[in-house]
């Protein structure tokens, strides 16, 4: 059971910029190319950066019910949103209505690792515009409410270097978590297989944070078809993080860097036990194999079901066959997420549908998913 | 418990086409175009079909401890091969060595669902090759041992009604399943969504035989990045079934065709009640947003859960977690195979693995999953 005095963590919700993010720090002679909010002829609203228009997807900037009303699925506007979405302490009143204490928000414009400003054809810009994400969430969003608002920050992903020194800035400024992308390799960039990265794991292994990977932070959710419906791809959103962690056991990092910490965000967790089985049959092969050798060659020394318990945390929204498993995974290892404002996500009933889910655990365990495991992961008071 | 008496029948095999398979059935003018081996300068052999080079590689017509010797990875050769990988009679013996008593074979050279064929360029020759591929499968490797060889056959994928006319013409042979690609979008063809597709499942209904899909048939198995050792596509083997399965779950085809049978073949089956949950919450937003217009102009009538008990079908080789979650996939749904002679496949301990895996079972459903289910799902005797 849930004991009502438990204060919930949620590990995955979303902030929605508000129009003026960027053009609040950034000097006024590149307003007209850092992300800024521009009226569409249509008389719906978009981000414009450099020369990218970027849509605001009704379903990620409301939560149903709908409020103040419905939109058009493609194209938000900010003033038919519902308030929490972009205001810190309009969300507070949503998070008290749906029973969460604190939230760790994934950016909205810059994408879930940050990625957009590799896109970015000025990188002097593009790392202003970092910063000014950072800032942005550290000093203005989550100072609205330090206990209850939990920093997550990105970095410029095309210089290492420049992410290892926007890292160790934005931890001396607070930061609790690194958000990255799930397969790094989608985005043109060196996989997690490279050691390419190792002076950013060696930075976050130094600032003690979790690494936060959420679903389609590689800009990709796996699909079948371009004809396939959403509901291909939602039903499939646990192989996104299934990819994530399989490339994890095998890369090397998490040895030459075991104190690593990885969260996989909203991709539920039904499929780990399936997962580090295969993993371990993989692993098995070690010895007598060919693949064995490079595993070897790329230092991979402990087992899966070994990394997988001293180095990853899993999360789920409501994820009932995970619970069934949870002596396979370890309660250890789940954490619970909220996903506000997405549509996907279940406010006003996010605490609810958590009691319900922890009717059959004892209070320890209902108390570790729900708050424990957060704490301990990241590293809060 | 397994009983003794239970006559094992594994449903994903492969056949390795021994040299003279298509010369044999084709035109002398066109024997050095059709597949035809080759010898290459370092002393290994290749198969040659048009201007492709096709090697074998040992990790697939070997089963372990490897016999007759180790070859290099990468290039076999027959006469270093096992027998049992290309003769009939000699596969006899080592099924029984393994506990095996019936087997359904995928192909090699044509790849999992034929489509080798797909890239020819004579596409004339292309339809003999196909032809020549399932005369043989069915007149000379089951002919061998007709109770012990299930014959499964290819059909044309670039032409639909080719397709319908090969599948009807071996279908009238002894055909008992048609293999078909899981995502014929990768292969360049239209996917399940379109109505492409529809004679041929009309054909296969009337037919009454399943539809089997061996992961890797769509020409690509899933990983992360061309870095990633193999341990990484080998963990992720369950996630190409979870994709064919979502495909299926929301393509209407079933709808339409509602008798037909798919079996998902090597996939394994410990992230199916995952999938299925979050496939049913897909489903369940059917009603209220947006992408449910697109499944109910689809004519997506039937959840998922009720599409999986009543058209599909999964295997396993040795799954820990499936036979966990047994209850949740059900019985009657479960299939198994020995993969022989993939490097993967357990044998000859086969059978005695199947009975450790099915201790805690009682003898009826060792027996479906063993050998019933195949038998109702095949329509064997």
């Amino acid at each position: 059971m849930l004991n009502q005095a438990v204060k919930l963590i949620s590990v995955d919700d979303h902030v929605i910029e508000h129009p003026k993010v960027w053009t609040d720090r950034i000097a006024t002679k590149y307003h007209d190319r850092c992300p800024h909010v521009i009226e569409l002829d249509n008389g719906r609203q978009a981000w414009k950066y450099e020369d990218q228009e970027i849509i605001i997807p009704s379903s990620i900037c409301r939560t149903l019910p709908e409020y103040p009303k419905p939109m058009p699925f493609d194209q938000a506007r900010f003033d038919e949103m519902r308030p929490g979405a972009y205001d810190p302490v309009a969300r507070l009143a949503d998070m008290n209505e749906d029973g969460v204490w604190a939230q760790i928000c994934f950016p909205t414009v810059p994408r879930f690792a940050g990625h957009l400003f590799l896109t970015g054809v000025d990188k002097a810009l593009a790392l202003d515009c970092v910063r000014a994400y950072n800032d942005f969430i550290l000093d203005e969003w989550c100072a609205a409410a330090p206990d209850r608002y939990i920093p997550l920050v990105i970095v410029p992903l095309w210089d290492v270097q420049l992410a290892v020194a926007e890292l160790e800035r934005t931890v001396a400024k607070g930061a609790k978590a690194l958000a990255f992308s799930e397969n790094p390799t989608v985005l043109g960039l060196p996989s997690v297989h490279a050691d390419h990265w190792d002076p950013l794991w060696r930075a976050v292994e130094q600032a003690d944070i979790p690494i936060c990977m959420h679903i389609g932070s590689s800009s990709k959710l796996i699909t079948s078809s371009p004809e396939a419906p959403n509901a291909v791809h939602l039903t499939l959103i646990g192989a996104n993080s299934m990819v994530a962690m399989a490339d994890w056991f095998f890369c090397g990092a998490l040895d030459r860097f075991p104190n690593l910490r990885i969260v996989l965000s909203e991709g539920g967790a039904g499929w780990v036990p399936y997962t580090i089985e295969r993993a371990e049959h993989a692993w098995s092969l070690r010895g007598g194999r060919l693949w064995g050798q490079r595993l070897a060659a790329a230092g991979v020394e402990r087992s899966p079901s070994e990394i997988f318990k001293q180095n990853m945390s899993v999360c789920i929204v409501k994820d009932d066959v995970a619970m069934s498993l949870l002596d396979m995974i370890g309660v250890e290892r789940m954490m619970w997420e909220s996903d506000y404002p997405h549509d996907d996500s279940l406010w006003p009933d996010s605490r609810r549908t958590f009691e319900e889910t922890c009717k059959g655990l004892d209070d320890a365990a209902a108390e570790a998913i729900g708050a424990g495991n957060a704490r301990r992961v990241f590293r809060l008071p």
